[in-house]
């Protein structure tokens, strides 16, 4: 019997259900009808009696309805997602009540080419028509329906997942309040179809693939098995493949010189081929690979803008930097078109060496971040209990260092800023000012930010954030899209700040920029009396250490503004210990200054 | 009959010779021995009175003796470099005599699996023995002796080929003078068995295979095309791949919803697994890649550092940024093996989109740099003639803004330098300051710069140079490597200055740099008078968009030394129209500066 750990759901039994009959047929995209339909499904945890604790999860090509427990008590794998999913973990069943169907044309209890055609009574094999993505989430609905489910909080899924949670969000936009596609894609790229093909090829061209009817025979299991070495391959980045296995040998010391699998990644793929087989029906690949191959948001709906555009839940899209199968670019893609949509769109890339598979390996770090945001849209009024690490309480720390700067900073931006106004805060950090902006003066606002853990503080406060790279990010906004831009105390370590400058005076109707000013008299009196590059308590690292890229003052502010055609509306110098501003010499005077500039 | 353009080699044949007699069989790395042995080979153009100009072509995986030109006048495809190898071309054939042959256990004239074993009278197939890379260069080098080569000028190969060029050096240091590597490695990674394992995984467990014994019936044709397609995928890069193919679809405007090929990506896999059927012997393809995935030099010679100790010729290793098949950190550790046994080496990471197979597809990029580092080594007296394209001129241009300054800095640093040291120079831009020094002080020295044109300037002038960031060199040399390592007006551009300093001091015995000076007067001058950061003939840059991300000044460099326990052995401050050091406060009157420090 197998060890079941406390923060497990326990044993569980998978359902089948009955959604499609045979008389009533479901239309397909492909335009040929389907019927009956059953449905495998597992669920996890209890809804509660408003009904709004449900989530649905959307697994990829080769999972099925069970993401985690038992299904018996001799069942020696948990689910796979068990990690993630159970009480206490990073979707906590003791909060949510949490489902998940084998999708349709699977071969783990729906309705897939497998299953017997009423008409032959024969396995389907090729003569199951072909299904897309849009089909397996309309009888996900059908389900959920069925179950007496018309809401639910959110769809979470990752890889192929992800692109049932994307068509989720697009197809039924009422239908959840938050969505959570991971390591995905909108479509495939010409080389993630090659991947596909080549498969494909493989188990088509295995010579008892017999037309795909081998059902009572042996089957394309050389070809199957193939297709899963390529897939793995794929799912690992070359680093964690090379950490993982390296050039080790699996038994000998030796090079035995014959063909043989001699190295430890061999025999891994060796087994992972062979296991795969076992327990997957290769026609059931043929026809999810060729789903996910015709998945293509852009062409369904003419564009991402516009697919995006009637996305009206949460959305909370993570990708890992080293997957190379759906990357990160692609992740990006999907921010870009919600973000010019002005939809509620935070993301975060994470650090992970473990490629594509990191949504199945990083359970610790994604579960921070999905356990955060569930929090955040559950019950947006409760504070987020903090888990602080060391590193973070290290960073805390250091940041309390330029407290009471940033505090005069913020409280004097925030007295420039019309209530209910729509704001992008560049280098947002821990979200500190957007916090006050939507609690004081209800602004609608976005936060972009580099750090990771930064992102996650954002997250667990329910702030909308993104990861990216702030030139990235202004060049996807249209045209005076918000009120008021802030770039505060950021200026100086930016690069590229012409190019940013103009895209932020392009984007936003109002600008306002913070920077220590370089000219204060104390910077001007130690160049000229100790003739050394300025060390003040707003300028205080090491001219080798420093993360300001530019020493700027406001005069030479001032000349840039002019050399952009921006108007200055406002300039405000300031000392830390005076709020109000310096009037006199301000260039000489004062230690920081605030700008207020536009451009028509 | 095809067209050939004036710049081939024309008609050439492919010659076989004998190299190994039956009753003298070559005993391989294996222990097994084989004889007889055929090697196919071609040859372009004239080997001069000297013998001083044969280069040797290393080929691929699927390449073959046949590099460039027509083996008769209705050949279709010229040889797979003949973009690289002719008249005038990257490899000039009016200059060098170049040989190609094909390598042992392949299937293109030289004995391979399908030649016929004398044992049994049919072919070999699986009864061949295991072959290895150094087995494939011994006889490379029996096939030279044989037609009277004892000494040649280059061995040049791409891929695989890359991996005889570098056993080749190791293993026959004396042969010759130079070695060029391309988008190659010592060892391949996980990922790359992975892909291998798969393709061998394909082909021999199609069930045609029949043990290797499918000379007279039909082949293992699906599994060697599945083999193919995998290879062809690892062979462009996402990008590349994308831009080719994206999602087009090849025929129809819309979905088919069915298994055939539909989209241009699939197609095109189809087509080079086919052809590469009609060409290529399944046989040879499982024992050439095996032959890769045994390769590795570290295993072979107990570490890189100890193999590459062996090395006697000029090395210049070329990879391409986006091969993620043999990748860049792959020939980074070649060079840094090579440099820090002290040889003569050179590398350039090329900047194309077209990942591994970019050694194929980017003959003007490489073939400059090729024949520039081949002009170089054969006639090192001989100036290169200058090809300057418009890019260039105006770097060029942009650089004479900057060259009194230079000259001034340069004649300073040279007066510094004893003869005959030994000296890095890094960011040494296009080369002015080791050429300067090997001419009038005989120094020996190795050049770090980042910028591709400039690399391409300093290989022309046969200057060893290395594309390598500073910190990451720098950490691999030993202590005291070098007499005196030079920053020359670049130190207030680097990131990571205290990490970057600490080496230097580490690996030099004299660490030379200089820097503009930012606590001139006419600096402190704008501060305190205009309030404007610094601007000056040596600081021009406006803050939005100065490289420079330090400003520092005498004092500052003073206490920098200081931090890192390093002793200043001299500090001379210079005008720009004085050459002589500035002697009255320094600090204040120096526009530029030039220290020499070091470190216990």
């Amino acid at each position: 019997m197998a060890k079941i750990d406390e923060n497990s759901v326990g044993i569980v039994e998978t359902k089948t259900i009955c959604i499609v009959q045979a008389d009533s047929p479901l239309s397909l995209e492909s335009g040929k009808t389907l019927g009956p339909i059953d449905v495998a499904y597992e669920t996890y945890g209890l809804i509660n009696e408003k009904k709004d604790n449900v989530i649905l999860i959307c697994h990829a090509l080769s999972g099925n309805a069970h993401v985690a427990g038992h299904n018996s008590p001799d069942d020696k794998k948990p689910g796979w997602w068990d990690m993630m999913v159970g009480p206490g973990k990073g979707i906590d069943t003791n909060k949510y009540f949490v489902i998940c169907s084998n999708f349709l044309g699977g071969c783990s209890g729906t309705t897939g080419p497998s299953s017997i055609n009423p008409k032959t009574k024969k396995p389907y094999g090729l003569d199951f028509p072909m299904i897309t993505i849009a089909d397996m989430v309309k009888v996900q609905k059908m389900l959920l329906e069925k179950l007496g489910i018309n809401k639910i909080l959110a769809v979470i899924g990752g890889s192929m997942g992800g692109m049932q949670v994307l068509q989720w969000a697009i197809e039924y936009p009422d239908f959840m309040r938050a969505i959570i596609p991971i390591a995905t894609t909108t479509r495939l790229n010409a080389q993630s179809i090659a991947f596909d093909a080549v498969g494909r090829n493989a188990i088509i061209g295995d010579p008892y693939f017999n037309d795909g009817q081998y059902q009572d025979k042996q089957g394309p299991d050389k070809g199957l098995s193939i297709a899963r070495m390529i897939g793995h391959i794929t799912y690992l980045s070359e680093k964690g493949m090379h950490e993982k296995f390296g050039r080790e040998l699996k038994t000998a010391e030796d090079y035995k010189y014959e063909f043989n699998s001699e190295f430890a990644v061999e025999t891994y793929l060796d087994h992972q081929g062979q296991a795969f087989v076992e327990r997957f029906d290769a026609n059931s690949y043929l026809y999810i690979t060729k789903a996910m191959d015709y998945f293509d948001i852009e062409r369904s709906y003419g564009s991402l803008k516009k697919a995006f555009a009637k996305v009206k839940s949460r959305v909370f899209v993570i990708s890992f930097i080293s997957d190379w199968l759906f990357t990160p670019a692609q992740s990006r893609a999907i921010v870009d078109a919600l973000f010019a949509n002005d939809k509620d769109i935070s993301f975060c890339d994470i650090d992970s060496p473990y490629g594509h598979d990191a949504f199945l390996l990083e359970p610790e770090t994604i579960g921070a971040f999905i356990s955060g945001f569930l929090h955040a849209v559950h019950e947006p009024q409760a504070k987020q209990p903090q888990k602080t690490d060391s590193t973070r309480k290290k960073r805390r720390l250091r940041r309390l260092d330029d407290a009471i700067r940033t505090r005069v900073d913020y409280e004097l931006i925030e007295s420039l800023i019309e209530p209910d106004s729509k704001i992008l805060d560049l280098g947002c950090g821990d979200g500190q000012l957007l916090t006050s902006l939507i609690e004081d003066k209800n602004i609608k606002g976005h936060g972009l930010e580099l750090e990771q853990d930064l992102v996650l503080e954002c997250i667990n406060q329910g702030l909308p954030i993104i990861q990216y790279d702030l030139y990235q990010a202004l060049k996807n906004c249209e045209d005076k899209s918000f009120d008021y831009v802030i770039l505060s105390q950021t200026v100086q370590t930016i690069k590229e700040t012409e190019k940013v400058f103009t895209e932020m005076l392009r984007v936003g109707k109002k600008v306002i920029v913070s920077f220590p000013n370089f000219a204060h008299w104390r910077c001007r009196a130690q160049l000229l009396f100790t003739g050394k590059a300025p060390k003040t308590k707003q300028l205080h690292f090491d001219w080798y250490n420093s993360p300001n890229v530019h020493c700027l003052s406001l005069k030479d502010f001032d000349q840039f503004c002019d050399k952009l055609n921006a108007k200055i509306e406002k300039k405000i110098p300031i000392t830390k210990k005076r709020l109000a501003p310096v009037k006199l010499a301000p260039n000489f005077f004062a230690e920081q200054v605030i700008y207020v500039a536009s451009k028509d």
